[in-house]
């Protein structure tokens, strides 16, 4: 990790390359009542949306339909890529073709071939905004701001 | 990331070799009202309480003061050991001096320079129900299981 804080053009290009070459993501989510869940999924990202699978009735499946609110984690503690995003759950059968046949070569299963339900955190295209992982790791004590790099409120 | 599953002998070696060996984890924690939140930090395992440092404000720091729940992963996510725990809540003046050097000798920065509060997540002795991350990437449609390796609840 450089001790130089990436630019913004750096940030949104790192994120871009990790949204498009990387298989997996940290996926936390909630449950109504504040109890926290995270997992590693596999995922694949259109240019728009990101789309992760799990069932139902897993705790993620359960947590982001209620909460519809999701943040991720992309790549390692120490070069990591935190995302924010608005979740919209999409039922099996409203998956499209082209969709299903995309995540299932990027992901290396079919979500179609079992009970999976597809869940899309939205959020708007990469920007500066979501790569925030610079001072995440091995934060340095400052007063003056968090110890890690947490995004505000 | 092998096709058979670890056995539990081998799982809770593998997460007391990480717990004992790693430096960075991933913390996720909710708000009360369910907005899940997630950050990698570093870490400092005593054998019997992982111990990280958050400012009182931060979104971490205030959801594990909120909720005293957390859900950690350690490791990367084709080889990932998840951990469920309760937090205690230490205030900075309330940590033993040699759990101060501990730390700060664990994870390179030494929470008391500033105003971090060390929050504890405490769970049991490593045992094999703490590491449950041998089908969590890349899962398989099985409609008999989780597509992930997700933890019941």
């Amino acid at each position: 990790m450089s001790a130089d804080p990436r630019s913004r053009a750096q940030r949104r290009r790192d994120t871009e390359h990790r949204l498009g070459h990387d298989i997996d993501v940290w996926v936390a989510s909630a449950s109504a009542d504040g109890a926290p869940y995270l997992v590693p999924l596999s995922f694949d990202w259109d240019g728009e949306a990101l789309l992760i699978a799990t069932p139902t009735d897993s705790p993620t499946g359960r947590n982001l339909a209620a909460t519809r609110s999701v943040r991720l984690g992309l790549g390692h503690t120490r070069d990591a890529t935190m995302i924010e995003g608005e979740v919209e759950v999409l039922e099996i059968d409203a998956l499209p073709q082209e969709r299903g046949d995309r995540f299932a070569a990027q992901t290396g299963f079919d979500p179609r071939a079992g009970h999976a339900v597809p869940l899309v955190p939205r959020h708007p295209a990469p920007r500066p905004g979501l790569a925030r992982g610079e001072r995440a790791a091995r934060p340095r004590a400052d007063a003056r701001r968090p110890l890690a790099g947490l995004t505000p409120g």
